[in-house]
């Protein structure tokens, strides 16, 4: 029986996580369930799975539910609650699904107590990239991919020397403005951007693949995850993302991971590694999908990767800079505050104006954070 | 310093893997070399890599190569030539290429003298898997596939626990004919049948790509190799044969090996196995390839490779009459005496008259052998 908490429960990959430990309810127990404001499936989730402790965003949130979750679960909030489900329970491994910075604290405890991490909290390894590893390296402890494509690169790693690697390659299937000019980009509606070709994702997550932020994203967290050089990691287009990535070896031999897009299926992974159960994903015909494309990846059509490869190679603050001001930029597209393409501007303004610091501290990057989201919401 | 022999080293398999031990000749040496009746081009071998020992067809073909080899090579000849080759060597791999039944009592006796084995010829585990798996498992010798479809396999495999193993997939490109109705097929030549669209191979393996036989074989030699029941393994039409197989696992994950068409690369990794070497293929371009399709196998159209899955099930000495009835009957296309879809008429009519002996002992195989060539010379 593995014990698991989940931070971030009521989200996308919570949901799913949640799914994946029903399908096999007699190996998975779950001993915390982290929320935010989402209340009503928090306490279904708590009546199904039995948690011995939960959190929600606030103290109000907190006494609200007070009454209503079983005698045996104890209900925290804010931040110290997350704490408590990430490091105070039983768990042996803890799924970091938080949205947004607020994942990284809480990460950070779950290592320091040793649990295994089932790593979907892409801000994490962004911000803090160089404090996470370091940290888990000295306590040993495993930080597993939950994303579709460093799972891909992960179980492509299974087996093989890492000396023998010559470069990953992470696919990208375009997002919904794939096919679309940066001119027709101009006036194209919050509705126009959600509607993701192949993944059903939240929100934010959505807008990040339209943009192509969600691959810089990738792309930085690969660097971490995976302890490669900038230079050794390409992305390509991809746009029925089947590929979900793929690692090249230095005698030219390419190992690909594939599969119909289902985010049930690296979840899985992550719970059950090294082992493989059975999924209840739909398997991937390949004669059915005919045929897969790919294309070469266009900078100049997607600044938002180039500009996170070079807030990559520069290493720092430069990272939580350029997640900040994402994360408020795509905040405010959503609430119809600026245009799609206002997104990359504010982004790239923002760095223009950004004090690099190097192997900064938590608190420098906190401090970068909170910088940056200010001046993000007034560019 | 790895010492390898060559069995078969004037052919297609053999060339290209001296060309690979030449690249790294600071780490190969090569010990033996036999060649059937080119003796020009084995004379250029035995001069550039300085074998301690070779072999050819006849005794009159090692009688008129015998003054022009360097002091320190011995010279033998026939079928015992070729198992001192095989056997009687310092070698420490033996690269198995040499064509058709005769590969079969060499492969034994280098198993049997503890010679890890790349394997290339497919008769050995076609016409007698039973007993070179089990030989091979009782002597604790490696068989490292070298065909591209079962080194992809096998390095799909790499890291994974087989009982989580859910299907293997070999890919075929259809060969030269396959956009061919078998109503074209009936007037087609020897020289349209042997362009092939992405492999460079010799003539037979050409025949056997057209006629999907190639496929059958390997789908037989998967079945040993991997210790696979044959509902486990099946063949999708892939016309670019740039992913070279793939394996799907119970969670739905499927890993494929890709790279361009170029047997140097699985021929590299069986010799550098578990290592991964620097390798002359040229790298994979996803993105120059654009697309990848993939179309259903259609047994109607090759009848062939049912009749493969059919032996192979069966067992026994169908697989060997299967081998031996296409062997006679692609000689026969290639002189001209038959037509291309006589090729499998005569194969099916072989068969249909074949009794089969389950788990027969090497006598009976050859028997078989023996027998089915003499029927389908004259059908």
């Amino acid at each position: 029986m593995k014990k698991i908490s989940v931070l971030g429960s009521t989200g996308s990959i919570g949901t799913q996580t949640l799914d994946v430990a029903a399908k096999h309810s007699e190996h998975f127990q779950i001993e915390g369930l982290a929320a935010g404001g989402n209340t009503d499936l928090l306490l279904e989730q708590v009546r199904r799975f039995k948690p011995r402790k939960v959190s929600v965003a606030t103290r109000e949130l907190a006494e609200r539910i007070q009454s209503e979750v079983p005698a045996g679960t104890e209900v925290f909030y804010g931040d110290q609650g997350l704490i408590e489900i990430a490091a105070g329970t039983d768990a042996d491994m803890v799924v970091t699904a938080v949205m947004g910075s607020l994942g990284l604290p809480s990460t950070l405890a779950a290592i320091e107590a040793g649990k295994t991490i089932g790593l979907a909290n892409k801000e994490t390894l962004v911000t803090a990239g160089h404090i996470v590893t370091a940290l888990a390296r000295e306590k040993g402890v495993k930080l597993l991919p939950i994303d579709s494509e460093h799972s891909a690169i992960f179980q492509c790693l299974n087996g093989e020397n890492r000396k023998d690697l010559a470069s990953i390659t992470l696919t990208a299937s375009g997002g919904s403005f794939r096919d679309r000019t940066r001119e027709e980009l101009k006036h194209v509606t919050v509705e126009d951007a959600l509607k993701h070709p192949n993944w059903s994702m939240g929100a934010k997550i959505t807008i990040d693949s339209a943009t192509m932020v969600n691959k810089g994203l990738e792309v930085i967290e690969a660097h971490w995850l995976f302890d490669l050089p900038y230079e050794q990691i390409n992305v390509l287009l991809h746009p029925e993302s089947i590929i979900h990535s793929f690692v090249e070896f230095r005698d030219t031999s390419i190992i690909a991971q594939l599969g119909n897009p289902d985010m049930r299926v690296p979840i899985q992974y992550a719970l059950t590694y090294p082992e493989r159960w059975d999924s209840p994903a739909q398997r991937l015909s390949l004669a059915e999908a005919g045929k897969l494309q790919f294309r070469e990846m266009d900078f100049e059509r997607f600044p938002c990767l180039r500009l996170a490869y070079e807030c990559g190679k520069m290493g720092g603050t430069a990272t939580t800079a350029f997640n900040a001001a994402n994360e408020v930029a795509v905040a405010r597209f959503l609430r119809k505050e600026i245009s799609f393409l206002q997104i990359e501007d504010i982004i790239e303004r923002v760095l223009e104006r950004h004090h690099n610091i190097p192997e900064p501290e938590l608190a420098e990057i906190e401090d970068c954070d909170k910088r940056t989201r200010e001046a993000a919401a007034k560019l």
